[in-house]
């Protein structure tokens, strides 16, 4: 293949990898850009500032911070994943809309969260363990995309080292039972379920953060 | 034409090819992600539980995932369209432009899904009904787009065999007919017109699977 | 230069064509699909169906159709008048931002035309020039954007034709006569000042589709 | 490198920079979009006109312009930051999402301005103040990625000469001050606070207008 090509090749479905990538992007920046458009100003109460009514919002302000870190986190795997894609095929394009579905349902328990978790008791539970859920299938969306990439070498420009596959899906396999996990919490202290998310973004952004420029590899 | 020759080259309504895409792409993203704003969290009225109130609202679900289907298979549509066109001229650009306007239409009927479908009678039928015929325009609006594209060799870069054009407009036909037989069927039993709507979208899935990297062809 | 340099040359502001291209397409493609969620699913009045209640809404359709052919209209002129741009300078970023502003701001005047058009009265009135000023003050920016671009060499890839230029500030002003005759007979005949902006966006549609593949010129 | 590699150089946490810039102005595209949305056709109580009641959301005109020109200014510095990134590494991608989420937060604070202003009192010195708050993380964002990406050679094409980054941290650093100071006046004369923020984005603004495209440098 010709380096100076201009677009990338097409591919059987008719759809590259670039518009896909570009496609997943949109729809992950607007979703991201959503969140926030669940914060309102609030209801003023009589002989009450706006100050303390802005102060009583706070669940949805954090609501906001978890969910921002969650879709944060995924687009950056998401990209990590596609630079590893060659090409792109109907199974391929299929669990990406599944994923993409997932992903744009996020601000709506989001949105549950911020207005029943003060409540506590049932409402608050029902919230985090919506909320906990959605997370818990987007991830099974994801790891059903990455499984198929890396089933074999058709898709990508070289398979990892099995090893890296299998660390790869033990890591996954974490993922996904500290998500079930927070499903379960949430029935009997939402707010640690809470905490879970939280720490789950926190050890991304940890772990994205150790990579360094220097290893950037041969470009 | 010089293959290094960085954009693609102008046309003469002065929008080439990829802008044409990638407003194309940024409009369909931004429906897409918008059907789940329609999805509010509930009024959970005095003794009853958030899980219950969550469960009431299954219509907006079932709304939003029909919608996300349909719309998932017209950017995959789209896409593979575009993949043959050429250049663009004035006709195509507003042909394109008609379509965009019946598919950023879709989530007003699928509100209206949402909301009266449990209803039953009037409302429910009027509510299907409206949202098979905003998707009949849609498919009218892509046959067109369609038929403009294939009907003479200026546009493409190789007219497909007229076999395939025939078989295309067939297929083209027989969805026409689906949907125009989902708007009658509203008006009689509405969950009937959803399933056809349900079944379209997943035969087109069924039919996107089914491509496979290996027919990527010459890249 | 080179014709393989991969990205667009940077510019003294740091901001190449290219970017400035897909911003404003962002901008554009997000303005337009906003103009559909001012469409909600009515309130059904006992006693009413809501077939009459969707009908009821028919302004809201009215300003919707007119505003995305208006916003249509503006995305081919924008990338027909870029086609033409060769670098960008600090006070066409300035100029561009001002468009975009009073572009973000049509969804505005198009709720408060379908919200109050059949009013009648002083509320139609208002309605229908607000609209009308809106876009009025939109294609004075654009002029302006035209006017900095083409008044001297240094921007643009050749300067097109005195002739040509003289004919489209012709046009531009033509264009602003009309809105600005839509402005002052909205205070008289509301639907007249309507009919105006939809021959106007009907005339750039006819113009638009009289472009033909063949005279795509040196690609 | 060679200079017809077609896409940018894949970074180690596998983003590369020209996806890290799409991103972001997809973010910034729909923030700056969105701030429009909270522009709604007013209530006309009896006996008023519409031109009245339009005429009485003036706050929310005036922040949406304010919001409007603080958010093109932070469009306008990123990408004139983002063309002397070379690569990308984990604290980049960090950083950047960091400066993104007090991005997106913006249209909350300026609705709460447009809400609150006119009522004077707390209301309207907790409205701005909060405003101004939230310009003033932005801003300390925005300098923390400046940093990050100039504190040694490894992720730019050229160290800027150290002169011009001494120039740049103080040209933030009376930035920060003029923001902070807002966040003060807020609680004193909140229309000050405002004029604060007006004054910069005119500042930057004209200061942007200077770069001409004569100095567009080698491309």
């Amino acid at each position: 293949m010709d380096p100076t090509a201009p677009p990338a090749a097409p591919n059987a479905a008719g759809i590259t990898k670039n518009r896909l990538e570009a496609f997943s992007d949109g729809v992950l920046a607007i979703v991201i850009t959503l969140l926030a458009i669940e914060l309102r100003p609030p209801e003023v109460e009589e002989g009450h500032s706006l100050a303390s009514a802005l102060w009583d919002q706070w669940p949805s302000y954090l609501a906001f911070v978890l969910a921002f870190a969650q879709i944060g986190v995924i687009w950056l795997n998401h990209h990590r994943l596609f630079q590893q894609v060659r090409v792109v095929d109907g199974k391929l394009l299929l669990l990406n809309l599944n994923l993409l579905m997932w992903i744009t349902l996020i601000p709506f328990p989001t949105a549950v969260v911020a207005e029943h978790l003060r409540e506590g008791g049932e409402p608050a539970r029902t919230a985090v363990a919506v909320f906990s859920a959605v997370l818990f299938v987007t991830a099974v969306g994801f790891t059903a995309l990455y499984t198929w990439i890396t089933h074999d070498a058709r898709l990508v420009h070289a398979l990892p080292p099995r090893a890296d596959v299998v660390a790869a899906r033990i890591r996954f396999g974490i993922g996904l039972a500290a998500y079930g996990l927070a499903i379960g919490l949430a029935f009997v202290v939402p707010y640690a379920a809470l905490a879970i998310h939280a720490v789950s973004a926190a050890y991304y952004a940890f772990d994205q953060a150790s990579f360094t420029a220097s290893d950037e590899g041969a470009s």
